[in-house]
């Protein structure tokens, strides 16, 4: 029996790596630097490198957990526009590298949501759920202690979903008015420079430019005008999302994680707020709270595949 | 090792009653009323009596199946206000009567996806979702193979997603705008009357009280312009609920089941029309079609419990 699991946070800027013991604790985290080139065929080697460096013999070793941004399924990775990977069979290329083939993979959205279950903020949830707010929005749900990926791994593509129904702004989906459009970090610029540009409501910022989403928030906790009204309006569209997760799988918890999550209780009142107006009473007791384990819940949960498998 | 499996699909006016053989053919289907009086407290005598005046004897029979109009957490139905049931254990009431405690129990919803999954429009699929239109709106959904409950026995409680975002009409769960208000056989006549009322929409139909949903339905497959207009309507509504059970879960098929499926082909090219709109990439190819059983479906979906414990 290995005493260490290893979870890998693929992205598409850094590698997130995590040694854990067998019984589950963090013992030492690092990253490295994605390299992309050549449809990232230098990835697995890159990783399988940093991890030799710790000199663990490898029978020590109980398996490894991946999540990777794109679609899984059935453990083999449908496409990862982000890095170049497409209909590729991780597991097989670093099983020839360590030899143990002990190893599982995810989509990212759900190695997040399954590591807030297992050491973060839903502990103890069976049923559970996760909208992680970045560049993009990612999504994991947890239906009786299991995430799922569907037919086509677009379980949790909450991103894509329409709230915008007239004049919706294209995504790169495809779509239009997708929620990734309004309440993604670059979506909520985006709200921020069509109110200002369309409302004379008040704002300190007007006429500036390049307003980060951090100061977008800031400002609406200080109370300037403009910026509450956009938070409220991201918070209606994220509250929305909630409800469409609670009437499809109805999780006792949804986690809201990503930089935007930092705006904490008083972003996650408004959010409440308006998913209180749904109203459905069944799901009235639905849990919306922050994420807490931040940049760590990939690894957290991609060493939890290892751990529950 | 008995030989006969009974499926039975408990609604608020009749209870259906499916006789299979062990290898999960219907042998034998009957009906009969459910007497709600006094809080339902006689519906299980009265389906057990039915199945005694069958003379098969107990021991010949493997399991009992249940599809139930309320939420079910982990067998135990929450409530079904139809029926008067409040926390009730139908299982254990059931054991005590037939002297066998291989009984299962599900919503309705559940097992009619679980049926047509079985020997329906779906079957062999691993992911599949299924919208019962009737008086009020179902949806089941089946995930790697297994339907599910949620937190609080409410997923797949489409009927609640809120669809008007302004000036809905209230829902007996206490929102508005829900799918329901517009989609269900009474939201489909309201509808209807809402554009009569509000359009110069020409129809043949203008005048008349009382018009049905399948008038409504044969109408506009004959031309009517007011009754194309309230379908399309419709259609876009039901086209919604599909695209955000396909983000969520990610079914590879979604059957739209009830009264309402008997318009066929017309309506389904009509709801495919507007889910291709949504243009979400990754789940283009979902199936959307009928729903093949019928009222058959929850009697399948109910012995397919038995089957597959």
């Amino acid at each position: 029996m290995g005493k260490y699991i290893y979870g890998f946070d693929v992205g598409g800027t850094t590698i997130k790596i995590g040694l854990f013991s067998s019984a589950g604790n963090l013992l030492k985290k690092w990253e490295i630097s994605t390299n992309k080139d050549k449809d990232g065929k230098y990835i697995v080697g890159d990783i399988y490198n940093a991890i030799l460096k710790q000199k663990i013999p490898s029978t020590d070793i109980i398996g490894y957990g991946f999540g990777v941004p794109g679609p899984v399924v059935s453990g083999v990775i449908i496409e990862c526009v982000n890095l170049g990977w497409e209909n590729f069979d991780l597991k097989a290329e670093f099983a020839l590298l360590t030899g143990n083939d002990n190893i599982f993979i995810e989509n990212d959205a759900n190695v997040a949501v399954l590591g807030e279950t297992w050491k973060g903020a839903a502990i103890g949830y069976k049923n559970s759920a996760m909208i992680t707010i970045g560049t993009g929005i990612g999504c994991g749900i947890v239906v009786n202690g299991m995430v799922f990926s569907g037919a086509d791994g677009a379980a949790g593509e909450i991103g894509h979903l329409r709230v915008i129904h007239e004049n919706g702004i294209p995504c790169k989906c495809g779509g239009k008015g997708c929620f990734e459009t309004v309440a993604s970090a670059t979506g909520i610029k985006h709200v921020f420079i069509e109110m200002m540009n369309n409302t004379d409501i008040p704002s300190k910022l007007r006429g500036m430019t390049g307003v980060s989403v951090k100061k977008i928030f800031d400002s609406a906790k200080a109370g300037d005008a403009l910026c509450l009204a956009v938070v409220d309006e991201i918070s209606y569209h994220l509250s929305y999302a909630c409800h469409v997760i609670s009437v499809t799988t109805n999780p006792a918890i949804i986690l809201i994680g990503g930089g935007v999550s930092k705006a904490g209780e008083f972003f996650i009142d408004k959010i409440k707020t308006h998913f209180d107006e749904f109203h459905y009473i069944p799901v009235k007791d639905t849990i919306i709270a922050s994420a807490s384990l931040g940049n760590d819940a990939g690894i957290y949960g991609a060493a939890s595949l290892v751990i529950y498998d």
